[in-house]
């Protein structure tokens, strides 16, 4: 990933903290902040200073090792994963993360634990980012196929960020997308702004400016008629939880467009690291949606005529509002799924042939 | 229609002036704004003070009652009449407006030319009231005939704003809520607030929070989950083209809706007064789906911390984007259209033996 021509990560343990990039700023600013202990971790992940599933369970991971350094005791340890746990509901990279460093960690002696950890976290950060190098490599082929057939500028609709921004490097959906550029492929990326917080459009119309990928934002009302016209070619989308049947939930609106994607025959793939599948739940209802402050969609940020940042109400005063921030694409409507082992189907079968 | 318990419709004609509630400056402020001349109508309906199929219908008429006064003038009238067809491409109301009052004026001498102006844009305000009322009348048995079965509050999800706002009065999908809230059955409305430019929290939400009605902005992303979740019994929209075949366009993200609407086996309704049916293309695609400018997606506009109407950007600086105001539903997800004539099944059959 490139921020103005220099390459970065997006989490990284510098000096006894751990560095990350505030996106709550991006793109009107870049702030890179300092986790000093496990409750900055904590609200760095509520707070959505870091998001995308991959990220945060990367930054729950540097969490306990910041819990460790500020108080090396068991109690206080499973305390910190409790919390980082149940920071965000929602994305299952956050337990997937505490409970591998967990298992490590609870078999040590005190004196190795900060070791442990580290490692440990390193070890999730680096395999993060080879495997969304991998997701890119298959899902390169796709949009080089389109692009053989098709002859002219591949055009590919995503929602929300599942970009560099929301992993430590690459990104899940714009791994193909960044792989696809750098071969020279021409690709243009319709972004969703992706409502309430405009991830789309403040992160992933962000990321793809930095990479010089042509993009345009639209509303998330708009993928339809751009289908209907035979303007997108592909849908590409992340994932905060993919069930082992191969429903995926990820931010919400995403199963509209894939509704949209099949009634216009558009192909719509679900990238994802490993990390992300929950082999637990059977049942998308008994996913946990998060809720999130209402303020999120009655308020927004943005740089006013003076380049000051901004806070302003666009909601009537006396207006109730339902902030949801996940929904739920059922299996039947994903053409593939895109992961670090190889392409496969949406289901059961799909996914146990890769990994299991 | 009530603002602050005061009856009101949305344009008049007093002391040679056009007056409308300019729509552009609600929640926040309530202006009512003099349309001097037809320069002023074409302009209200270009920069949206007033919007709405039947609303900027009404305007045009009245926008030629302005160009008489201005100057009696046949080439001036058919220069004027022109202009006020060009000043939005989409919705149908404009054309068939300025067709109707033009048959008339054409056909009159000089004298007799203004009142004759005065009286046919009265009828197209006094028949667009009944219209509204009377489909009111009819989709409230629909709502009646839910909450008898459900025997709870009915949950209805609209899009954009079909309310009295976009019409003179009642409006289109808003006027069968009215009357069954005015009857006392217990409703409960879900409003997208439909990006760009937020007409469903701005002007629908505003409209219910006066009426007394109660109601919840959501996302134009959240309907899917709601829906999913069984929190939707009816869907109900406005249309500002209605094709013979019953295929519908309205404000872009209505068929996403209405896909959504389909996979979950909810009714999906359109509410029409015959003004906004286009007997004459039969193939959506030559449907004129108007560009609006793409500040409207990377600017927004509201109240800050100082009750300040505040212009803020909202989008990385560098990024493009593409504003396209309306999406067409296919006939075949709408459960049925609901008329001043009646309700009937979307389709050529169903429009003509109601209209024909």
């Amino acid at each position: 990933m490139k921020i103005k021509n220099k390459f970065y990560r997006t989490i990284w343990f510098e000096n006894n903290s751990v560095k990350i990039i505030d996106q709550t700023k991006l793109p009107h600013q870049f702030i890179i902040k300092d986790l000093k202990n496990v409750k900055d971790a904590v609200n760095a992940i509520k707070f959505m200073e870091v998001r995308g599933a991959p990220l945060i369970g990367a930054t729950a991971a540097y969490g306990l090792v910041l819990s460790i350094i500020e108080k090396n005791d068991l109690s206080f340890l499973k305390k910190s994963s409790e919390d980082l746990i149940a920071s965000r509901p929602t994305a299952i990279n956050l337990k997937w993360a505490v409970d591998r460093m967990m298992k490590k960690l609870l078999a040590k002696n005190d004196k190795e634990i900060l070791n442990i950890a580290l490692n440990e976290a390193k070890n999730i950060v680096e395999e993060d980012i080879k495997f969304c190098e991998s997701i890119g490599k298959y899902g390169l082929k796709i949009i080089e196929e389109i692009s053989n057939k098709k002859k002219d500028t591949v055009n590919i609709l995503t929602h929300c960020n599942a970009g560099w921004l929301a992993t430590i490097d690459w990104g899940t959906a714009t791994s193909p997308i960044y792989q696809a550029h750098q071969k020279g492929i021409k690709v243009h990326v319709w972004v969703d702004e992706t409502r309430p917080r405009n991830q789309g459009a403040n992160l992933t119309s962000y990321e793809l400016n930095e990479e010089g990928v042509p993009n345009t934002v639209i509303t998330d009302n708009a993928g339809g008629i751009l289908m209907q016209r035979g303007q997108v070619d592909m849908c590409i989308v992340g994932t905060d939880r993919t069930l082992s049947n191969g429903d995926v939930c990820n931010k919400i609106g995403t199963y509209l467009k894939a509704l949209a994607a099949k009634d216009n025959n558009i192909p719509f793939y679900v990238t994802l690291p490993s990390s992300t599948i929950d082999w637990s739940i059977k049942d998308r209802n008994r996913i946990p949606i998060e809720e999130r402050n209402s303020e999120e969609l009655s308020h927004v940020e943005g740089i006013d005529e003076n380049n000051t940042f901004k806070k302003i109400r666009i909601y009537p005063h006396n207006s109730k509002s339902l902030n949801l921030a996940f929904d739920v694409t059922p299996a039947k409507y994903i053409t593939s799924l895109i992961t670090e082992k190889g392409i496969c189907e949406a289901s059961e079968k799909g996914l146990k042939n890769l990994f299991k």
